[in-house]
């Protein structure tokens, strides 16, 4: 079965990427007027790329509770959202200053600054609106523990937390524990929402919503040094974005603290440990196994 | 009743400011580590200001309802922090360049750009979780409705097609009902949700939340076009900004289209079919009526 499952893993990832790419076109519809740019801005930014590993972890994970697909796919779409709201504000000249954003100019270069801003702030807001939607689920607990669960990823507890910290610890010699703790409010944890969306989806008990937490937490930390090795190793024609960017800036990853090797087996053990938390879930986690496998011998 | 509630509107906005304050100094907490500054920022940005006609709407709303008082002060919160939000942003270099807010330097001054942007962000974020907390309310129909509604009102189709709409138009000569929607979109939308907020809350019927939207929709726009006379007149002593600020950036006003007295006379007119919206609902709504009158004869 885990054969199987890693060889359809491609497919599967493909098929998500574009059901979730479907469910975004409809969701951020263009619009004229004045606005237009806005609209054109929000989905110049989600449309059209990227891995849809987040997607993809939305859509296994609800899988594992016979979760309609219609709703599952909404949640998907939202956590995409806000993820291309976080890569527009990062790509900003005040923050990371990067002109180039799944090999296409980053949306303050394709725009302009003060729409890019704004269509990072409308695309979080959207991925609220969406949660929050009776069509996302039949339950309102389950709606407001998705936004609950979200917000808290992303916010200054989370995601935003984690960027202030990279920003602020810029060129200062991190430790490994503090590396780890930046990468996992930065990164880590909306992907640990993505992977626990399926559980609140499915109104499934505490145990099993927190042991896909813990995979989603391990699955995003492997992800994120893999990430950093790419970024050291890699062209930017293989990872769409500028190669040798965080050595440059003088950013903290592991491979600057632990060296190549030691990163990439830290990579390995970790996702080794992120497939062992969905022993309980059956042939049915087959593919979210495969993905911790994926994730760190991924090429860009 | 209407002369004693007029009488003492002003002690009831300073006590609702001094209410929310004291939400706002909980809601958001400082943080020591690395991410001390974003923490910083975003109560930096929050507390200490402000005239919280947003919040006080929140609680005159409630009042009608018989809301929990604790449960009303986490919107008007909510509201706050959705509201500081966009000023942030709204600020920026590349948006209206404003080095001054409230009095004192904005936000990217007091800290800089990269720690304004994430700021904004997370404000926005911590108000979408404050309303989902099951704090906020016991009913997640309710609090759902409450994301759904301050969602709404702040997106694309709000509060950030507003502010696109405002920069794609700037220089050119706009018609009165171009310049209205823009300002409906920009700063109305919210003043909206904050006067049904309490219809949420309460549980209301859609008849009584639809008269509390369009009493928010008419002293919106009237709080506008005062604050458009205001800018064209005050100085930036009284209203504790840069004035003359709209003109010099040729920013479309109701002021600019009508001229000083017609647009006065129309914010007249938009107080007194916005405290007509509250016929039916007595003595009770004596404070928002008196604000009706308020917002078009304030001085700051």
């Amino acid at each position: 079965m885990d054969i199987i499952t890693a060889d359809s893993l491609p497919a599967a990832i493909a098929a998500t990427a574009a059901e979730v790419e479907a469910a975004l076109d409809v969701l951020l519809p263009e619009e004229p007027g004045p606005e237009a740019p806005l609209f054109a801005a929000m989905r110049y930014a989600t449309l059209g790329g990227g891995k849809r590993l987040r997607a993809f972890l939305v859509m296994q994970s609800a899988g594992l509770f016979a979760v309609d697909r219609q709703c599952a796919v909404r949640v998907a779409a939202a956590v995409e959202m806000l993820h291309a709201y976080s890569l527009i504000h990062d790509d900003l000249p005040a923050m990371d200053n990067d002109d180039l954003r799944r090999g296409k100019p980053s949306t303050h270069r394709a725009f302009d600054e003060a729409t890019a801003i704004l269509a990072g702030d409308a695309l979080q807001t959207r991925a609220f609106e969406v949660l929050a939607d009776p069509d996302t689920h039949s339950s309102a607990e389950a709606r407001c523990e998705l936004v609950a669960a979200l917000s808290h990823a992303s916010g200054a507890r989370g995601m935003c937390g984690g960027q202030m910290i990279d920003m602020a610890t810029e060129g200062q010699a991190l430790g490994a524990e503090d590396v780890a703790r930046l990468q996992a409010l930065k990164t880590g944890r909306l992907i640990q929402f993505s992977a626990e969306a399926g559980a609140i989806l499915g109104r499934a008990g505490a145990h099993q919503r927190s042991l896909l937490a813990a995979y989603g937490r391990d699955v995003g930390a492997a992800f994120q040094i893999a990430d950093d090795v790419l970024d050291a190793v890699g062209s930017a024609e293989e990872i769409g974005k500028t190669a040798g960017k965080d050595a440059a800036a003088g950013k903290a990853t592991l491979v600057a603290v632990w060296g190549l090797d030691r990163a990439r087996a830290q990579a390995e053990l970790l996702a080794e440990q992120a497939a062992g938390h969905l022993d309980g879930f059956g042939d049915q986690a087959g593919l979210l196994r495969a993905l911790a496998a994926h994730v760190v011998r991924r090429r860009n």
